[in-house]
């Protein structure tokens, strides 16, 4: 089980690596079914300039549209990055199963940092949680991205 | 003031009614720049499959395109029901300025109901709500709505 975490979340981290090579801030995400990649994508707000192309909210799009249907009950989402509140909004609306994630977002994450929005109990749809999995590859690549900005500036 | 905010919930509520004829379920939105409709849309979840397309989400993206930015600071948003969490999450994120809604909802409202998101101090950006704007008009919409599909049913 814990080698499949890190399979995943390693492909999560391909697509992080896609946004730090384009300037956007390197986060990124996949959408596991039936032991597929159903869905994956990163982050793409600054080229798109469009403040919800999140790598969560592109990867959940792409598995509807692989499933042709809204619900992704049995489907387990990996993000190298804790989730912001849409994330994770977006999260629960779509039904996702398991969250796996990366490193903890200490100024933006709705799940562990800024708030705790998924263990409302009054939510119609329970997503199980955790992260830590392979936080220090995801953190590091964060910490290169603005040390990179700030060098730029 | 007070007429002004009237006019363009009424322009959200037109697009709620387009949502009603296609029995998806009746929320619209608009975005207001300098005087003027930036983006204006309803829910589509059902017909696209799609679980983000939420009508504020697709109007945020809608004022984006316009404006060719990410960041709306300028504009404020007009929704005919309270936003859920995913929505009040990307409101936060696009940075508008004034949040309009008329009825809440009580099972998914993220800044009255079921959370108050937007009141947390440590967010980066800070918008100014309102609800109330023509809620009965909104919430009537939802009951015939839903008392429609239970008939169906």
């Amino acid at each position: 089980m814990q080698k499949d975490l890190k399979k995943w979340m390693g492909n999560a981290l391909l697509e992080a690596e896609k946004s730090f090579l384009i300037n956007e801030v390197p986060i990124g995400a996949v959408v596991v079914h039936n032991n597929q990649v159903i869905g994956r994508a990163h982050n793409l707000i600054e080229i798109s300039q469009n403040p919800t192309f999140h790598a969560e909210m592109l990867a959940i799009q792409e598995a509807c549209n692989n499933l042709h249907s809204w619900r992704l009950n049995d489907c387990d989402m990996y993000v190298t990055i804790e989730p912001c509140l849409m994330c994770a909004g977006a999260i629960c609306s779509s039904r996702i199963n398991h969250l796996y994630y990366g490193a903890p977002n200490r100024k933006f994450g709705a799940i562990e940092s800024l708030y705790h929005v998924l263990d409302n109990q009054q939510l119609n749809h329970h997503v199980s949680v955790k992260g830590g999995i392979l936080d220090d590859q995801a953190s590091n690549l964060m910490k290169a991205f603005f040390k990179r900005a700030r060098r730029r500036k």
